[in-house]
């Protein structure tokens, strides 16, 4: 067997020529979480502003972030957070993306950027652009980072560095701001790629959001049969399973945002499990190391 | 809510009174790779035999075992291997296990055990133990140990310490013969619990066989889409899917022997995606959240 890709890729993998590092005057975290935080920590270290105003939802976080040093100063109040700032960054649950920017958007300063760390891009990109005052410029981001951790306990400055950030400008972006962002990003240490937000999703569905799924599903579906065996989970249930860990509101705006591809994902894995319980009830052990060897080629590719 | 066993759970666990350490004159090693060798290691380190002779299908993998200390000599006959052995270990794939007793059988000395490391119980422990011939005691034995790796440049003195033993005696096993084979894996830092063969099987069914099969389909699943898409697995793909790493043949024998528990977890698991992409489709974020919380909660239960 050959691993070849069977449908064409169009995905188009170009660096930009970037700028120099970025400077900010001030920048605004609305969601100070995991990368909300990572992204302050990594801007500070870097020396890439001169102040972090965070916006949360609560006001304890928000003191103990200010206390740990991570952000300068916080409100409670959306709007005012975000005026004067030269970059926002949404770094909130994606689903609250549209209704955060709706209520900050007339407090956006003109010629400031605005990014997201979004998981999801394919909805989301368009409409947040289209949400845009004149001159104040929205370019999606996608930071592979983080994990099944959250909050600013796990946050660090270079959380992203060496990984992978997915930049997804449209047709309409300014040039000059892809260029910021992506140098913000490298910044940061991370290997920037552009990919356009449709194929982002359709990309993400099966690479991350069908296995966050997956590991949910397999957990309900042992503790339902008998909670007690899971007691017995030796290394693979627990590495198949620790993204069951995540954070049930972050996954579930991801997956309301990503349904679509979501649905259809499923509908094949339910035809493959489909597959491979007729392989067994037909004892067909041949059929069976066929598939599993396909597999574990397959899984042997990913570096 | 609150993690409840919701069903009966009938498993008994007892640790029988163990005799002091085995010693044994010779041991014979059916099948020597990751966990065969790890066994000899075992049992040389601790100074539990004289002589460690091992039987396989590659002579170059003997050789190497030979050359490398783990065992004193080999053979390419199983029934010649068995002769004068004083323990006889049965460490080749499960699907193989009948087989090879029934081709050594008569080469079995009076008195002496056999054991088997196999994932799987219930057909197989009441089948090998009517194969015994008058006299010679085996007792089913399950390390919870190895992983996606494979092969003797793996194994390990220290492999089985700490991790769990599961030994599966019926109601005509011989007292003397169990706990000599407790004593054996607590020797290799194993703890040890008893087992029904039957409920064992219902047990890994769910805490080990369905992770695996689910690995493999995941993998697949993806590949299918487009194989591209693969080299953008972050950690939660490469976490859920390590297991696809694991030996197709050893895999398709355990799937066939547990084919019962394994088709009928494999339908429960399909109405919980069922369940789940229906939730998706009506955009049912109170039930997606529900369903994730209920997850995570019971995945933060396993040690």
């Amino acid at each position: 067997m050959n691993i070849t890709t069977t449908k064409p890729f169009p995905v188009f993998v170009v660096l930009y020529n970037t700028v120099s590092e970025p400077f900010f005057n001030k920048v605004t975290i609305l969601g100070v979480g995991l990368i909300g935080a990572s992204c302050a920590l990594a801007l500070k270290s870097r020396g890439l502003c001169k102040t972090i105003l965070g916006f949360g939802r609560k006001e304890t976080n928000l003191i103990q972030a200010k206390e740990q040093g991570i952000i300068d100063e916080y409100s409670l109040e959306a709007a005012d957070s975000c005026k004067n700032a030269d970059l926002v960054i949404l770094s909130a649950p994606a689903g609250s993306f549209k209704k955060l920017l709706y209520s900050v958007r007339d407090a956006l300063k003109k010629n400031s950027l605005v990014t997201d760390v979004g998981s999801v891009k394919g909805p989301l990109v368009p409409a947040l652009e289209a949400m845009m005052p004149e001159g104040v410029h929205y370019i999606g981001s996608h930071p592979i980072a983080g994990s099944d951790s959250s909050g600013i306990a796990n946050a660090s400055a270079d959380l992203f560095y060496g990984t992978r950030c997915l930049v997804t400008p449209t047709s309409r972006s300014d040039e000059k701001a892809i260029r910021k962002i992506i140098s913000l990003w490298e910044s940061f240490g991370s290997n920037v790629e552009i990919m356009d937000p449709m194929m982002h999703d359709e990309i993400y569905a099966a690479a991350s959001h069908l296995p966050h799924l997956l590991a949910y599903a397999l957990v309900n579906t042992v503790a339902d049969t008998n909670a007690a065996y899971l007691q017995y989970a030796g290394s693979g249930f627990k590495d198949t399973t620790r993204i069951a860990l995540s954070s049930p509101e972050l996954w579930r705006d991801i997956v309301l945002l990503n349904r679509e591809n979501l649905v259809a994902l499923i509908e094949s894995l339910e035809c493959n499990l489909e597959m491979v319980a007729s392989l067994i009830k037909n004892a067909d052990a041949e059929g069976l190391e066929r598939e599993f060897s396909k597999a574990q080629l397959f899984r042997s590719t990913i570096k």
